[in-house]
Order: C-alpha cells, then sequence, then structure tokens
C-alpha cells in the first residue's frame, strides 16, 4: 500500500526530472510548487445545493455539506435550514481546544417539516467507496485517507469508512440516545482532532472559508464551553443554502480534488517539507494534518 | 509493551472490584471519577523556578518550562525575562489553527545577558529518561507517552526523545540556521499539532493556564498570520518568572504527575470513554489528546 501510494505521487516528479532516474534526487517540490503546478482539472467548484452560508455578525462562514456519509441528517439540516430554522438562533458554547456549537437556545422553534429523530449514521458501507488512502499509521483507524475532499478512515474487518474529526469539520450534536441528533443542533472543531468522537456521531460537512470567525470566539466559561449569559452568545443572522442565495451573492470558492496526482504530490509535500526551514522532515503526516486546499474560483 | 501498560491501568480497577476477577466487567470509571479517586501524591506543584507568567491586557497566561530537553534555550529565556526583555513587546503573528508567537516588534532590543545563538537543542538522549510509554500507535514517532507531565516521543535506534508539538506547546522561534533560535521568539501551538515542527525546533514549555487568551486572538492576515497592522498586535505587558514575583501574586497550580498509576488510569478513562454518550469506545488515543490535568492547588 505504501509503496503503491509513493509510486502515484512520485509519477509527476519523474516526469519532471528528465535526465536523472534516482527518484530520491529529483527535484523536491514544496506545497506551493504543487499549487502553482495544478491544472483546473485538479480543482472542483463547490455545489451549491451541498454548501452552507453561516452569516455571523462578523461575516459569512462557508460549509461545505457531504451527504455521502449521513444523507438523512444531512437531507434534515437542508430541510431546516430552508425553512429558516437557524435564523437568530445563537453560537450556544465554544470550549477552548474543542468545539463550538450553535442551537436554538429557547429550545422550542418548531421543526416543520424536519424529521425529530433520525437514525444513526455514524459509519457506511466502504464498499464502492473512492478512497484514497494516506499511507502513514493513524492512532485512532487501521487505515485513513480521503473521500472527495473530505478526510475519512475505513476498516477492512468490517467494511466500514467513517468521516473522521478534524479541524472545522461539522457534525451533529446529539443526546445519550444514538437517534437524538435531527440536525438542530450543529457543532464545528476548533481544536486537536478529537477523533474519540469518530463513529459516535454524524459528521455532515467541513467549514471550508471563514474558520477563524468561529475559532476566535470568546470561549464558555460554564460547564462544558457553555456561555452563562444569553448576551454572550454571538447570534446567527441566517444560514442558507448557497443554492437559496442569488447568484451574485455566492461566495465562489473551489476545492482541490483529493483523487488526483496532484493530490498526491500535495500530501508529499508535506509528509516531507522542502523548505529549507525544515532540517528533520517527518516523512509521514496525520490525516489531519493534510491541508485540503481551497481558493476563490478564477 | 501494550500488555504491561494495561496491567498497570487494571491494577487499581481490580483492586476495587473485589469480587468480580473479570477485568472487563470491572465497574469503568471516567475521567472525573479518576481524578477524584486521586490522592496528594498524584499531584505536584509548580516549581516557581520554571514558571513563567505572561501578563496580557486580558489576564495572564501561566507557562510551565522544562529544562530536561532544551537546558540552554529555558536558561537563556529566563535570563531575557530577569532582564525584562518581554516587557512591552507583543503578540505579533497568530495564524489559525497553528500558532501565536510573540516578539520585539522592532527587532532593536538589546539581548543584555542572553546569548544571540545557542546550539540546537531538538532532541536529547533517552537514556536515563524516565518515560511513561503510551501503547497506541503515532503517526510521526516510533513511540510516544510523557515525560514529568509533557507529551514526549523516544526512538529506539537512536536513542533519542524529544518533547512533541501538542496544543498549547511552547517553542523557540528560529530562522534557516539551526542555531538562530535564542528564545527572543516564542511561539504557543492555537491548533491541531504540527507534528513536522518536532526535532526541527526547542520546546521549552506548556501554557497551563490561560490558554484560552491565546487561541481566541483574532489572526493576522498577513503572510503565516503575522498583523499587518501594529495597532492589531497584542501588547505583553510583562512576563515573569514566577520566583520573581511576590508569594501573594503567584499563581497556586498543581499538575497531575504522568508516572503514576493514577494517570495510566486517566489515559485509560479517555482511550475508552465510558460515558453513556460514548456507543463506540476508540480504544486508543493520540498523544496529543491525552488531557495533562492542572488544577489550583487545594
Amino acid at each position: 500500500m505504501q509503496r503503491a501510494w509513493l509510486a502515484v505521487a512520485m509519477l509527476p516528479l519523474l516526469a519532471q526530472g528528465a535526465v536523472n532516474t534516482d527518484a530520491l534526487s529529483v527535484k523536491p517540490r514544496t506545497m506551493a510548487d504543487v499549487i502553482a503546478a495544478s491544472s483546473s482539472a485538479d480543482w472542483r467548484s463547490l455545489d451549491p445545493q451541498n454548501t452552507l452560508y453561516l452569516e455571523l455578525p462578523s461575516g459569512r462562514v462557508v460549509i461545505e455539506l457531504n451527504p455521502a456519509f449521513a444523507p438523512r441528517h444531512v437531507a434534515n439540516i437542508k430541510t431546516l435550514v430552508h425553512e429558516h430554522y437557524f435564523d437568530a438562533t445563537a453560537i450556544v458554547r465554544a470550549q477552548d481546544n474543542f468545539v463550538v456549537q450553535w442551537s436554538d437556545p429557547s429550545n422550542t422553534r418548531p421543526l416543520g417539516s424536519a424529521q425529530k429523530t433520525l437514525d444513526a449514521e455514524f459509519s457506511r458501507s466502504a464498499n464502492d467507496l473512492a478512497f484514497t488512502v494516506l499511507p502513514d499509521p493513524d492512532s485512532y483507524a487501521p487505515e485513513v485517507g480521503f473521500v472527495d475532499g473530505f478526510p475519512a478512515a475505513r476498516e477492512a474487518r468490517t467494511h466500514l469508512a467513517w468521516l473522521v474529526h478534524c479541524y472545522s469539520m461539522v457534525g451533529v450534536g446529539r443526546d445519550n440516545d444514538v437517534d437524538s441528533g435531527n440536525g438542530t443542533e450543529l457543532y464545528v472543531v476548533i481544536g486537536q482532532a478529537p477523533r474519540q468522537l469518530d463513529r459516535n456521531v454524524a459528521l455532515v460537512g467541513r467549514v471550508v472559508a471563514g474558520m477563524e470567525q468561529l475559532s476566535t470566539l470568546k470561549r464558555g466559561t460554564a460547564a462544558l464551553g457553555y456561555y452563562e449569559k444569553p448576551e454572550e452568545r454571538t447570534v446567527i443572522n441566517s444560514l442558507r443554502l448557497a443554492a437559496d442565495v442569488p447568484e451574485a451573492q455566492r461566495s465562489h470558492l473551489e476545492i482541490m480534488r483529493t483523487d488526483t496526482h496532484t493530490f498526491a504530490d500535495l500530501v508529499e509535500s508535506r509528509r516531507n517539507r522542502r523548505d529549507e526551514w525544515y532540517k528533520v522532515p517527518a516523512g509521514r503526516i496525520d490525516v489531519c494534518n493534510v491541508p485540503l486546499v481551497v481558493r476563490p474560483r478564477p
């Protein structure tokens, strides 16, 4: 597995090094080199049908939804959003090195057409799922990698795959019952990847722009980082599906694909940093340290 | 190794379960249970000679220095601090999901008695170093664990050990030359553990209180998260050694020791979360997800 990955990663490098056939002496590339050499085929645009705009007083946070892992949860969130459930709700929790979370503080809003309970979607079949494997060991899962731009894990024994809790991932808060999360409480990871949550909760997307508006929020001082006073909360002006927003008001972003040679090169450029500053290349990388690159659409 | 660790971790549990000798059915303990059952011998007080107080307009950040890994760097920082080098300097950089960093923005302050260059101290001999091994795989190092309350890694092949870049760890910024870090630029990790920095830089301590004052700082918008305008910086009122501060003004904190059965129990309580909320215990943990517990001195 590791050699196959490296083979993919090395191919473009070898193509560059016309004379020298020793892969180790091929000119190493930095992430900036890899991105600069990418082609339009290495990128995909955000799908307005799977993009949310969280509008805060400080500006817009863009979330990409991934319906491939938790389709019922994503559909329910889109129903809630379409019916303006979250408008004038609030960020009620900010726990340092863990998550921020929003919901209806009064917990009284009607759910409209949305479902009140949803069966758990904490993992899914790995069969027929295009999975780009990372060759390095992981502390939590037998195999980690990427599915369509999202960090994920896979287990051969059970044939299951699941999204993993990296920085900026978006999940569905729930109570103790596995079917108690319905999308009315959403959280975003703002610290060290809390991978113990993997397979215990439905992950539905990730923040692809505006993350610093969440990560810099004042931390709550009550238990679990909840705010003690209502006035400490951040009001959510609205949460909208991009498709419901006029074209001129949309954020036009591209995501680097994770199933390409370019992405393999990018990962390799981060496994072994070539900047002059680095003296001991790690030679490995954690799935949550791999940059999932976003840029304005050219 | 793994079984030895589990044996240590299970001993107190078995002692509790008087009747049932099946370890799996012994009443599981949460982290709160473990802490509640700890004795005074499980804790140590911060040493005023190795504790820094970073005084910001928002309050005090407490840093524990660890001179065992980078003694020259720690000594130089203490010299700088003792001669008030950092007073009225500033936090000049806050890069989301990476680090905050402070230094003299004018880069003109005299170094006083401090050294201008220091030989690299990026790792040290692992021989004769009390190292509590974590049994789980790590993405970056052959072996990870804890040394006197700090997260660390170890390599049998080279007999080397080093501190690792977890959230809240404090390191010495440097330029490209390995001896170019002298302690006048210090950074703190505020995001996903940037473990690629391990063995490339001198880690000297970690923030043990007040971390949220750094993690919530407005992010800089220039390259690498530097602030574009001087007025965006956070002024450092002072940086003092606790021993130089009157007793009545000190922060009296205790750190849970990491070489005890209680700590092994705590790690196990986080490897396999027993709270009713968790449905799939991870069974493993990343070194940077293990809580290094701090409390006010009783």
